[in-house]
């Protein structure tokens, strides 16, 4: 069965759950039938953005870069799944003005659940000044003003709650088979 | 009905045919139900490499970044079609091995037929030494060794004549839907 293809955009903060809601998602995609490929920061400056740093410019090329290649892939009839901080508004609007099936979908958690949680002890780093250009700390970051989805990974959500809300999404929006 | 994806990689001088004959290819390929992306050479540098020149470091990283997005597109079921000069053969040997489905077509045509036909006006340039790095003049070509299709731009061959070659290269492999 053919389905089309759609991009779930994933912004927020490091550690507001955009890896694990994202892995989750690509999973129950898969269970039912759907090409899925995750595009995770990590993954994407490896293979696209080698040598790009982390200034505003830098970053924004970095995003317009996995935009192309999630554009290239739904039109594909392909999931693609963006899983990168994506600070700057204005580039995820850049975004999502080339990729008709586009989801934006924003982790909302607040500065200081995280910076306690502090999964990778980055913002221990980050506040202590010995890593600098963080997000949330001494870089910007801007929330999107009308996300198709908002999660809340600051506890008022399980991960499996926020994936099942994209999935509701999806489905009203009738880009996903039924459930086997 | 479901095809396996694969990639066609052309490679050969400027001039030499890989957009006319991917063109034909990416065409009969769709009128037979598949998914298809081409990857142009001049496109991938404005989506996925803009600000790399032409040293053979930064051509070596653009032919990367276009192999990887293959990959990525190929592994979701589509037949990506990559035409870049892609002049040196350990970059492009690299690709292969982390495609599966590789096909590598060597499009050939001498440099004198070439620099005779000219239809962009790049090797005059080139020759008057106006254009730097311009391969087969001033930068080296380095043709593949094993090459799964080869066609001749030298007017042994059409482009049509071309395109079935490759055509039946990929029905031969059993990854083409039979023709409607």
């Amino acid at each position: 069965m053919e389905h089309p293809g759609f991009t779930l955009w994933f912004t927020g903060l490091s550690g507001a759950g955009k890896s694990t809601v994202s892995g989750l998602v690509a999973a129950r995609l898969r269970a039912r039938g759907c090409k899925v490929e995750v595009l995770d920061g990590d993954v994407v400056r490896t293979h696209l953005s080698k040598g790009l740093g982390f200034s505003r410019e830098d970053r924004d090329i970095n995003i317009r870069r996995i935009g192309w290649v999630c554009e290239v892939l739904s039109r594909n009839g392909v999931a693609a799944i963006a899983a990168a901080i994506s600070p700057y508004r204005a580039v995820r609007d850049e975004v999502r003005a080339r990729i008709p099936n586009f989801v934006e979908i924003y982790m909302e958690a607040p500065l200081a659940v995280l910076a306690e949680r502090d999964v990778k002890g980055l913002y221990r780093q980050a506040l202590a000044g010995e890593l600098k250009n963080f997000t949330g700390v001494d870089d910007p970051y801007e929330p999107p003003l009308q996300p198709e989805v908002t999660c809340y990974s600051d506890g008022r959500e399980t991960p499996e709650q926020s994936a099942a809300k994209i999935l509701a999404h999806l489905e009203a929006r009738g880009w996903l088979p039924p459930a086997p």
